[in-house]
């Protein structure tokens, strides 16, 4: 960049040249708002609300309990898996929509430690969002016959401790923090080869890059649909199963939904002979309908073309913040290829008080323990400028120290 | 009843006296629709619509991220654990809303079974809903400790088998093709007696006649919000679990919702020290709100009015079916004091083709195997006048033999 070419410029040209420009006009981003935080939640299409007044007027309101046929809500869990799996290189009947990732975690990590009923040992990291670690915790004390998780701290720790006698591996591709990507590829080899089967968290990933489950040959993959998917608030998540190991194992939340058929009401429980089987209950059909309605963006975008804007928008926000934030310091990697959609910064003051003051201002990031301001970039609808435009408020509030202001200090639960 | 007293004279009568009459305005019936269904799916209230819509465009739409505090989306399981906790006779800080009733089976008896780990028996009837024979059967299973799950087929078999090997009960209160109620108190107190936990699934009795779990000391229940409590389709279930149990065991679908602390995003599990440790992952906001707002019209409804009226609509039913409705037996108990809000018939012809034309004709009752026809009576918006009419037109089509029209035999997935 020569003295004359200013950020803004840069991003004038960038906008004029993005080929997904015409996306955003199909969200309802509030004017003057920058929303970075749609790695937290995405936000509402039009036609979304649109859809689900449907759904809760005509669907549910006036033909009732025949809905579950004419409106296809009982396949909508195979409607909206097939929706998602092109966007994570997946083929057609390998992914499901159903429960929350934490449930789905469980499934996933049961199912694969009945298919390794002779190891003990599950690895994962101790940077992995919580919810895994928890939900692992929690199933190895329910079973109570001496599973072992083992977290490690960075990659090569990572690959050491994956070894014959692992059972599972159960990895978070993006970290939540500080967006750090791992090698998908590489890892799932790796486990093979000791003879483990390896679990995915796309919660980061899936509609933020190309994500190649099958190319990979990833055995399971979960996720949520309320991030860079747009589905609202707590939407419902998904479940990958590689064709080859479906019918191995029967889950433990094998509900009616699992079943061959589940309006037979037979009292033996029969397992679908597909992905089917990953389902439990009823699905919440007011969410699921929003995420299905939200899925439909996805259908002709080109997803290479969405990685480049990915890491267009970080690069230009770092280079900004660098060039004009005092106190703040990278906390994601540099190299743009080792990141998933979003950037962290530490800061050497309250980076709580610092968040909600930009948040005050109109630009929604988020703020992570102990000290990270966490910015997510979602190529649909986040254009060049308002990465500027976050920078140039960002460090104008910390040239002022307006961040100092008592009111920024209140704490609320969730940030 | 006189000759000259017809079935539609006492519906009059009894509709005039009808305490809950104005509650049938809150819901948006179709016009000329006879809805005997709602122990399938509840009806939409329109302002369960309108506030829906709100989430939609305002919370989500406009607030995005910062609702989950300021529209209290984080506390909705909470908040709607307490609407639903005066309907089933249980105290604040007892029930929480979350997941799906077969989701909530597998947390309460795995609860369960770490309470009573010395025991390897689970009691059941034969005639539970399948999706609690499943829960049942994968989580046996996966524990692959010699766990038995006994199903029994009669009320005597069933004091039988709760004996000194029991580790948990798991019933159905209300049997869900023939309405018969199990009584509560007794086999709670004969459970208990015999040192075993036990679980009520309440799909079919919540909202449908008063339930007192404080009162009979139950451990644990469970239940749906699509029924009697109308909450929409799928709408999320709910869990009660005994104050003095709640802290006893760490369930295995401990996620981070479960956390005492989850936005602290501590690697360590640390349960939360009330009902809130039965939660696991993001709840679906958008029909937990649904939910929500459906709950309110129960505020000030007397559940003693819910019963008389249900028994009154019941009762009424049968007269008017037996006395009109050739070929038509009634599968329920004679004696309204063993049933639920649901009466139940079985039919000398294709009982299937016969509810189908019987929908055709506006009148939604549900069909179950082998050749049930089961019609729910919800007081808050049947009316006396719509069972006799509901008769008047099931006899005629009786008369008549439009059931064996052709276009009633096509079969459809869900009925």
């Amino acid at each position: 960049m020569t003295e004359q070419t200013t950020h803004q410029q840069i991003a004038e040209a960038l906008d004029k040249g993005d080929l997904l420009t015409s996306y955003r006009g199909q969200f309802a981003i509030p004017p003057k708002l920058i929303y970075l935080d749609g790695n937290s939640l995405g936000p509402l299409q039009p036609a979304v609300g649109k859809k689900v007044a449907e759904t809760l007027v005509v669907e549910w309101g006036t033909d009732l309990i025949k809905s579950w046929n004419k409106a296809g809500w009982i396949d909508l869990p195979e409607t909206v898996g097939e929706q998602i799996a092109p966007i994570i290189g997946a083929k057609s009947g390998t992914v499901i929509a159903t429960d929350s990732t934490s449930v789905n975690v469980f499934k996933t990590l049961a199912a694969a430690l009945l298919m390794r009923s002779d190891r003990r040992k599950i690895v994962s990291e101790n940077g992995n969002f919580p919810t895994d670690l928890y939900m692992t915790q929690a199933t190895t004390a329910f079973l109570g016959t001496g599973h072992e998780l083992v977290t490690v701290k960075d990659d090569d720790a990572l690959m050491k401790a994956i070894d014959e006698e692992t059972a599972v591996v159960l990895l978070t591709q993006v970290d939540y923090k500080t967006g750090r990507m791992l090698d998908m590829a590489k890892i799932t080899a790796h486990a093979h080869e000791k003879g483990a089967l390896i679990i995915w968290d796309l919660c980061h990933s899936a509609g933020a890059f190309p994500v190649a489950l099958d190319a990979c040959n990833v055995d399971f993959a979960i996720g949520c649909g309320y991030k860079y998917l747009n589905g609202g608030p707590g939407a419902p998540a998904f479940i990958y199963v590689k064709k080859e190991l479906q019918n191995q194992a029967i889950q433990p939340l094998s509900g009616w939904f699992a079943h061959e058929a589940p309006f037979e009401f037979d009292p033996e429980f029969k397992p679908a002979m597909s992905i089917k089987r990953y389902l439990t209950g009823t699905p919440p059909v007011l969410s699921l309908m929003a995420l299905h309605e939200a899925l439909k963006i996805w259908k002709d975008v080109d997803m290479r073309l969405i990685r480049q804007k990915s890491v267009g928008l970080s690069q230009l926000f770092i280079q900004a913040v660098e060039e004009t934030c005092e106190g703040l310091t990278l906390a994601s990697l540099r190299d743009p290829q080792l990141r998933g959609s979003q950037v962290s910064f530490t800061f050497d003051g309250d980076g709580y008080a610092l968040m909600q003051a930009l948040i005050a201002e109109g630009v929604i990031g988020d703020f992570r323990q102990p000290n990270i301001l966490r910015f997510g970039f979602a190529p649909l609808y986040v254009r060049y400028k308002d990465v500027v435009r976050a920078a140039e408020i960002l460090a104008d509030i910390l040239k002022t120290e307006r961040w100092k202001d008592e009111k920024f200090n209140v704490r609320s639960e969730v940030t």
